[in-house]
């Protein structure tokens, strides 16, 4: 299948890789929110085995896609983010409630207007 | 694991289930969008192996992630909106790109607040 050159969305890496979907609800908490945010991709972009990110919130929902080149990659990433987050007393005040999915990307495709 | 009782946002299945991540730029054209994208997601619905949906827009930028029981279900409620795009002229004036990810869900977990 034809690469699409994507302009605003994560790339189309070959597969299989992972996926970590992480959608959230808010509270109305913003101690050290925006901060960690920042810190935590800035984490996952250094960390091996990144491959890309989309994400989107809507109000108070959000959905957060990271792709990852394998599971130890997912694992090593999470014992970091659980380290910043213990940093700053835990997650749990910013979410009302949040789910965690690891997937396995089997197949992919894209499509680019006017390509 | 416990299973919390998530509020907004779709429950957990047992795994292994799949999921179909799409994530898309709009255009500025909204033509038969809205009412397109209604009746999309009332098929998903009534498809059999429907499992749930998140979906969240920020300005252009979506992600939609539906989740299902196996790809069968996946590959009939695809027919079912090829058919539905094409009465309405194809979806490809909606959108500058968009990508689609097939993925099994291999593992997951939830948090819910004061539970």
């Amino acid at each position: 299948m034809k690469n699409h050159k994507l302009k605003t969305l994560s790339g189309l890496p070959d597969t299989p890789y992972f996926a970590v979907i992480f959608t959230s609800q808010r509270t109305d908490e913003d101690k050290s929110y925006a901060e960690t945010a920042d810190n935590m991709l800035e984490l996952a972009v250094q960390q091996a085995g990144y491959l890309g990110v989309d994400s989107v919130r809507q109000k108070k929902t959000g959905i957060t896609v990271s792709y990852w080149k394998d599971e130890n990659s997912i694992q090593q990433w999470k014992q970091q983010m659980d380290h910043l987050q213990a940093q700053v007393g835990g997650r749990t005040c910013w979410y009302e409630e949040y789910t965690v999915r690891i997937a396995k990307v089997e197949r992919n495709y894209s499509f680019v207007k006017g390509e």
